[in-house]
């Protein structure tokens, strides 16, 4: 029943999801460097704004392929593919393509699948951290020169996407700049619902072990079985 | 066995709530404009306010109809409708009758529809960005001129709905006035479920997503099928 | 095979549990009255002091009463109940037993029930609503003549309570007496096992929703049915 | 199907489980009385001393032992059981086994088990309240001679911890120092996927309880059975 065949499109995206989700991780790395190299760095600020540039311009390649492989016209295309459109605008959103690249990593391996749940929890906590660094960048970049901000150094800002994304928000460290605050809200909708997820997952998966054992242990270690 | 004959009062309520439901856009647009606009802006002020003047004779005008149409005495029907009886004096909770809206939109269109989780995510999304939005009015109406309140401008009331929302309160900013408080407090509620349902079912779709892949690979592009 | 004869001891429970819900909706009133009542108003806080005596004397006797009806020696009875153990001693968290009264209530009417999920919701909301109603009369009472405390007023110490039981928690009031915080940390983590109820409740229950309107319309009203 | 032989190492993990659970009690009552016994107390913070290193010891040998009967490669062995070798560098963290534990319980007892959502809540709160016990000490340990810091006393490292195992997070108290800050951010990431479970268990469980009341009632003590 299931078997369409794969398209074009669907080919290209098997084969360069993986290789695209190395570059935004190179992406973040060259951000990170641009963001937290003190200003006299000129060396390594001009290298990593290169790889910036070069890994922005490999997806606006694989989204441009995409849209005449796909056939429709542009404004069809950008509506079917909306988070993919926001993407290319806001390449550090890219771990929320998560469910894409676990797809291609599983068609290459060979080895036997974790469980269900352990893989939700892998994929959407590995988003969520990374969703995290992201925007403990961009909030470090937009708020640590302002006078009134008390996020001084990368580490408030870490300490910040903690315990804003745990939903705790003590308030000695917050946004207070706009640019800074649409990060964060930005990273609170998206955060909850990956940490929401996580936490689900983690729940379902204890009760699974928990009922587990209640199905293997009577014909186990002990005379007397119980009622089932 | 379903086929319950549609009453008039049903045939009323399904061709009414989506003009009902442009007019409640309408209505916290006027909101919007009469809180937002500066004290000189006389023409928009005016006009704003004979723009939620008139919408919400309309709810009233359709509460009446309704009330008439059901053969109900007064009372009865108030209390089977509570939710309803509280939107006729509150016009912005009126997001709240997402399902009916729901219903009614589904009616109309012919396209296949998305799946569970994805629609419930977008009607209780939305329900929630629109209340957030009302409340985010609502506060800035009470609180902007009190001398104690931290919530000067009508975007440090977005901020503070974002962190509510999402249950983060750093305290940078917090209601002070009664009716301020009373509103947010209303808000916290309502955007919790709200929210709590979207979180809920984002985990759900997730788990589902994951799901389908391991169904669907083994007749797919490997040639080891691994076990089911 | 579930038709266990009714004990003496659960008949005396379901014939007295109503009551007794009534007796401890007694209770917090005149504790609230004695809480909130000034200095001055001798009258009050007496008639006050003897309805909350009154109320805990019948909440010991049946617990008295139900230990005798047991026929179970002391410590193994309160260690079976150790909710009603420590309910005698705290009666203000007798709307724990929620579960125990709606099956009082239950067995009385002869209405068709309500759905599962909004019993639950209605169920745990209210015993939400009525724990938290005590939690700020505890917290007010020991904290609003402590000079460091910024709960000053009931109102405030109510506005807490919503701010602690959404977990939102702005800080800006908060306990600083042992005996203030004590509370609110048992206020905590009861109160958020049963709002996380309420909130589970009611996305389970928007899911049903609108699931239940996938399944009605295909023989509806729409000409052309989709795919199931 | 599922009779696999029980290895010589997962014989040894069954009889060292419970021991080693009370050495980790041990553990946490050693470092609880160095980290709380004043200054002056030389003889209880060196028996204290001594019990912490010799319990770690304990976890040490069990960890080696572990490693001999696998028959793995060392590293293999590390990435295996990483929560495991985490767990020898940090024995504070050892309730996370809660599963293995209940798991040797179990298999000692003859009782009649209770129902899977009430060992859940039972495994995941109490690992909860070690963990919190555990971060609270931590914390406290490194951030009471701050002179920046708000948590002066261990009970404010208390107060803190449910603050923020909740995620009210009021933000009166909050650790400043990196050790403290990195403390908080594992008891957030841990605390919150327990107490999730915790919720999500009790939330399953009071719609199980009121769903078997529907189920059991229609034979029962009522006359006119209502529809199923």
């Amino acid at each position: 029943m299931r078997d369409d065949p794969t398209t074009r499109e669907e080919d290209w995206e098997r084969r360069t999801e993986l290789p695209l989700f190395y570059a935004s991780l190179l992406f973040i790395a060259g951000y990170a460097v641009r963001v937290l190299a003190s200003r006299s760095e000129h060396l390594w600020r001009d290298a990593a704004g290169i790889v910036v540039l070069l890994t922005w311009l490999c997806f606006i390649g694989d989204y441009a392929v995409r849209l005449v492989l796909s056939g429709d016209r542009p404004l069809r295309f950008v509506r079917r593919h909306w988070l993919d459109s926001l993407i290319v605008l806001l390449p550090t959103l890219r771990p929320l393509r998560m469910v894409k690249v676990h797809d291609a990593v599983q068609a290459r391996r060979e080895r036997p699948r974790r469980g269900l749940y352990q893989r939700v929890i892998t994929y959407a906590g590995l988003s969520a951290v990374l969703l995290g660094f992201s925007g403990a960048l961009g909030v470090y970049h937009h708020e640590h020169r302002d006078p009134r901000s008390s996020i001084r150094t990368f580490w408030d800002a870490v300490w910040w996407v903690c315990e804003t994304l745990t939903t705790v928000g003590y308030g000695d460290v917050a946004p207070v700049t706009p640019a800074g605050r649409v990060i964060a809200i930005g990273l609170m909708v998206c955060g909850l619902a990956l940490l929401g997820a996580v936490t689900g997952s983690f729940s379902s998966w204890l009760i699974q072990v928990f009922r587990r054992e209640d199905e293997e242990e009577p014909p186990g270690n002990r005379g007397s079985p119980g009622a089932p």
